[in-house]
């Protein structure tokens, strides 16, 4: 150590020498409060505009059908046009873009691209507002460094894949989390990902294509950081989204998927759905503001239409069982208020899901998620279905045939727990059975869902 | 589709054209029977030395020191010897074989390396047993390979930075899984981890080096295939490397220390203990084959030693306490066996955790993980203590104390859960909590742990 020379650098008492501790950068010259390295103080509020002009016109639930991510891509076209001049929005994405639905952006700007064209080249400037290369480390560690920079941005990805980055997500996560213990650091826009070509939907692609677990990744960091969205329809992606794009130094995953599906929820329902983050669906239910005998609970979109067919199943067959319908969309509302910010208290978690009724969830990722979020609840007769690493490439519908989350597992699950479906339930059971196998041989032949599932739609009362 | 031109392959019932089906390869120039591409079918049975030979000789819990993987390194180290005629086990590594304590394989082979080296190079040769380089990706890439080619192997890694090959491993535990289903596909070698270097020994490297979630990212697949394992100290380590080394089929995630620490186990003990997977510890309990009090659970070696040293205190303060303790090497037993083939039967389970008395887990890992596995058992009254994403440069216990997991927690605690303790609890949680605050003014000033924690060892009986 003496060669470094202490006796030039420290007086008799140990103290730094005037003359050197004056070398050091002063004001915004400091590391720190270079706004280069805070980049929260060039931050700049993104423009966003009305999410609601861009809803789909919903009368009653499932009277039309969309793509949700589809629709977003208008939302976020005009994103981006609003911030042409800061310049301070951009889209990531390992090449997909197109394949992910989201092509009308490229009504209004196209892909970065510096380097020669050649005449059937796609969408590609000079100065593109979108981001595009397949690694889904280069996209995240762009998106990384504009966001510490002072920038807003996207990144959309295949659900699987996004997997990738688990350990670059980590990193980001645990940055965001001693920054804010710095009162110097200035907030910076929110890691946003948008995943969608999700697990249950592979058609083409199958087994490897399937990791719903970037969610149990991301709930085992700090809680004040992050965010998990399940939206079920387009206007409620519209709504999370708008919230996610506005919102600052959180980490927030929004899963949702791109192919064409029956739309829930008007605009105004959405909205008001999404500020909740969870709730009761009156309109599919039978409870009637009583106890109910059944929670048919669901977070996810292709889980949530599974549940909607599975209680029109049980109304029409069960017509006297008191079925409850709860929608999550906000998934850390399932843990206690003690552990995440916006959990939920027991006494509003057991209003929704009430204290000892059989609750049978379907969700979009690995089953013990919800297990892990509501251990500590009240309520112990949680019945969870979700992907438990079965699939191959096969039709939408059997995918959640092959995991036991369909809609006729669920009634048959439903009855199951319920003795008092008495005969009646047996019989249905029965029933459900036989229209498994018919689904079996069905789709062996042609290839494709069985009509009644391709058209099903919820047959019931308009919406409220 | 007529370009195709169908009717030059088929006759007018739509056959192939028997000269056409002839040209298709046969026997083992089939694709999956080519030996090249089912490696199973190539595969040798590894040579394994006596594990037991390499014990550390343990007279009484805690009598000695040592680095676990160090020990393991011997071990090791005579694998490759044993096998250096069919050349048919290799490690792999992000540059971290010294690092990571196994330095004593380079007594018997080298790092494998073919361009030219300069004089002060260590470990050298064109046909080493080794595979460095510091990218996590390509070690798993080579590794893979060399499985499926009919060969056998370890990575070992820091266990942070595990998570960098998430997705790979997810593709290979997802071929596992199909591979299992087809029977014509020979078994090939397990797919073998050690993670060391793990959360809760970061001293110089701080909070962006823990992240122990890759065991929750592989309990999410098929549980045919996954295997997770603590041992709690080096005969432990031996005794589970031992086992996944002679395994086909799987993927065994092995999590150890490579700091010195205090052994506990005798290799007779240790075996027996690893052979079942999760004990009792009579030697450490008061409970003398009663309905103990409390259960003092424990999984991995940093939450054993703050375990016992927890019970220690117990011991002396509250000595009507009857306490258990249960330690956990083989984290799939906590699981139902009707979910994962190394799970407890219920009441295997009950006899160890009791129904209903207040078990103290202290994990490894995120606590989440206990409540996943344990979810459906009777006794509700879990408490776990694990890595919640508290960390920084810091000394060994003080990791422990920032996650709320050290010895003082664990009885701080206990007496909250049990009333019983009484005025002798009241006063013994003040003086924990003095503890702590000297703890904090101890290591602020000097850098190190407090004398009673470094040289904590085990106060009271001789091993049985």
């Amino acid at each position: 150590m003496r060669s470094y020379k202490p006796e030039e650098l420290f007086d008799e008492h140990g103290r730094l020498l005037p003359e050197l501790a004056d070398l050091a950068p002063k004001g915004d010259r400091r590391m720190g409060a270079n706004p280069h390295a805070n980049g929260g103080r060039l931050l700049r509020e993104l423009n966003v505009p009305d999410y609601r002009t861009y809803a789909v016109n919903v009368p009653s639930p499932t009277a039309v059908d969309a793509g949700n991510v589809h629709v977003l891509g208008r939302f976020l076209r005009d994103v981006i046009k609003l911030n042409t001049d800061p310049r301070n929005f951009r889209i990531f994405g390992p090449d997909e873009t197109v394949s992910n639905r989201l092509e009308d952006v490229f009504k209004v700007t196209n892909r970065q691209w510096e380097a020669e064209t050649v005449p059937n080249d796609e969408f590609l400037m000079p100065s593109g507002g979108v981001m595009e290369v397949l690694s889904e480390h280069q996209c995240e560690g762009w998106l990384e460094g504009y966001l510490l920079t002072g920038r807003h941005g996207l990144f959309n990805s295949y659900e699987a894949f996004i997997r990738i980055v688990d350990s670059m997500f980590t990193q980001h996560a645990k940055w965001l989390k001693m920054s804010a213990e710095l009162p110097w650091r200035q907030k910076i826009a929110s890691l946003n990902y948008l995943l969608t070509s999700h697990v249950w939907r592979q058609d083409h692609n199958g087994f490897t294509h399937q990791d719903p677990g970037f969610i149990d990744h991301v709930i085992n960091k700090k809680a004040a950081m992050v965010r998990v969205y399940l939206p079920p329809d387009a206007n409620c992606l519209l709504s999370v989204m708008d919230h996610c794009l506005r919102s600052l130094n959180y980490i927030n995953v929004v899963v949702c998927g791109k192919h064409e599906a029956p739309q829930l929820l008007g605009m105004d329902a959405a909205a008001d759905h999404c500020a909740k983050g969870i709730g009761v669906w009156e309109w599919a239910g039978t409870d009637e503001g009583v106890e109910p005998d059944v929670v048919m609970a669901c977070c996810g979109d292709v889980p949530t239409l599974e549940t909607l067919a599975a209680v029109s199943i049980m109304r029409e067959h069960l017509p006297d069982l008191k079925v409850r319908v709860v929608n999550v969309v906000d998934l850390m509302r399932l843990e206690p208020d003690t552990e995440h910010p916006h959990g939920l208290s027991d006494a509003a978690y057991d209003a929704l899901f009430t204290k000892d009724k059989h609750v049978i969830f379907a969700f979009h990722g690995y089953p013990w998620v919800i297990h892990r979020l509501t251990y500590r609840r009240a309520n112990r007769n949680m019945h969870v279905r979700g992907y438990k690493e079965e699939g191959t490439i096969t039709t939408a519908f059997d995918m959640t045939v092959l995991n036991d989350m369909d809609r006729f597992h669920l009634v048959m699950d439903t009855i199951d727990r319920l003795p008092q479906t008495g005969t009646k339930g047996i019989e249905l059971k029965r029933l459900l059975g036989e229209k498994l196998a018919q689904h079996r041989l069905y789709i062996d032949e042609h290839g494709i869902d069985m009509p009644e599932i391709r058209d099903w739609r919820w047959p019931l009362l308009p919406q409220r």
